[in-house]
């Protein structure tokens, strides 16, 4: 009997092209996980994850479906993928849902976090999963700026100007349901939680909002950036290795 | 005017062969740090560190010093030395202390941090820093057996039988003051703090709770061990990638 299996995946994306299957030759996280599924099951198996996540991006709770016909217990499923996928890549939770759930198309929304690591020292243990910025910050300042993105919006500004032009969406109306910007220690988390995001999106929120905090963009901009609808307007990218998708959300 | 220099470090000890300069060719954080020192001051300086960790072993808290002429801010000393090393070195503190200061023999106590993941995934993150047992362990008794180790006592038995006989003490007596075992979610913390510790005592002390806890030594096995003064009463040795220096106490 076909069984539909939902996984919660861990991945550092630092040595992957992004989750998704591209041209041959380069290594994935969707890749490495299906054939760790085609060595225990013997066959072709199709994962289908909740979306894609950029090249160098992680994840702390990306999630993916797959079906197949078992008798396997769900623990030794997920045992088996472990031991047959390398150790930046860790199924963190398996169960079984009904045969209509899709990860991407049953999904209401996901939630990103950027780590910023906002002292002069550098991290070790952290050092791929942050992005390590010395500068002063105002984040009262990046918190009510940032406050201006919540809600059904334009956000052309911060879709990525990437010539592929696939990556592009022609409708860059999102909703962005929450943002918020904490500290913990020396650490700052940027949570972003939207039914969708454009190419970059949450690079080039961040990116923005570092410039605004550090000063180097004045009062009002992000708002101003917002209504340009004009990528160009908005900061720089945040590099990749700071960015996590933590959470897939399902009603 | 010379001054004296003291080091907080942080590294990563995966491909290091341990803290403490030896044979050439054999890359050591010593090593490295003192590489740093020779490009940033032109000349050849001695570090001398709170004690060697072992290959594989890494280090939250490891202090060092060296002494030097030299007019630079304390600050840009630190800045400097982070960008002579490799990013699996900080130094996350700095601070100038008197001529007589001397990271090993001014140190009153340190704490080693041993890190277990016991869940049955494995940690992306946090895959180099713990060691991943999955098997049920009984913390309560764990506690028990371990409070047996607290205090001034011959710990004979956990001194690595290790053919380097330079890495052996003869005095095998040591005052262990504290150990603590905490649970935080999927991970448990066994924290010993002493007056100085035997060439790997805390993974020998960590591979014999590991079995008591697992149910594979009886109640009271630990006195028993710790009273037959013979390596070969205690358990395996905990894997190197699992133990942390975590902290050097001054008076």
């Amino acid at each position: 009997m076909s069984r539909n299996i939902k996984l919660t995946i861990e991945y550092e994306g630092t040595n992957y092209h992004g989750w998704q299957i591209q041209a041959k030759g380069h290594k994935t996280i969707q890749g490495q996980i299906e054939n760790a599924l085609k060595k225990i099951f013997k066959k072709d198996i199709r994962l289908y994850g909740s979306g894609r996540t950029d090249s160098g991006v992680h994840a702390f709770g990306q999630v993916a479906n797959f079906k197949v016909n078992t008798s396997l217990s769900l623990n030794d499923i997920q045992k088996a993928i472990n031991a047959n996928t390398p150790d930046d890549i860790s199924i963190i939770d398996i169960e079984e849902v009904p045969m209509d759930f899709h990860s991407q198309y049953s999904a209401k929304s996901k939630i990103y976090r950027y780590i910023i690591l906002n002292r002069q020292a550098p991290s070790v243990r952290d050092r791929n999963f942050c992005l390590h910025y010395p500068y002063k910050l105002n984040l009262a300042l990046m918190r009510r700026e940032a406050a201006v993105l919540v809600g059904r919006k334009d956000f052309r500004s911060f879709q990525a100007s990437d010539p592929r032009s696939s990556y592009r969406d022609k409708n860059t109306i999102r909703t962005v349901k929450n943002i918020s910007i904490h500290k913990r220690g020396d650490y700052i988390f940027v949570d972003i939680e939207a039914d969708g995001f454009l190419y970059k999106m949450v690079r080039n929120i961040v990116g923005t909002l570092l410039e605004i905090g550090r000063g180097k963009l004045p009062k009002g901009s992000m708002e101003m950036i917002l209504l340009k609808k004009d990528r160009s307007a908005a900061g720089d990218t945040a590099k990749a290795k700071g960015l996590v998708l933590l959470k897939v959300l399902y009603s």
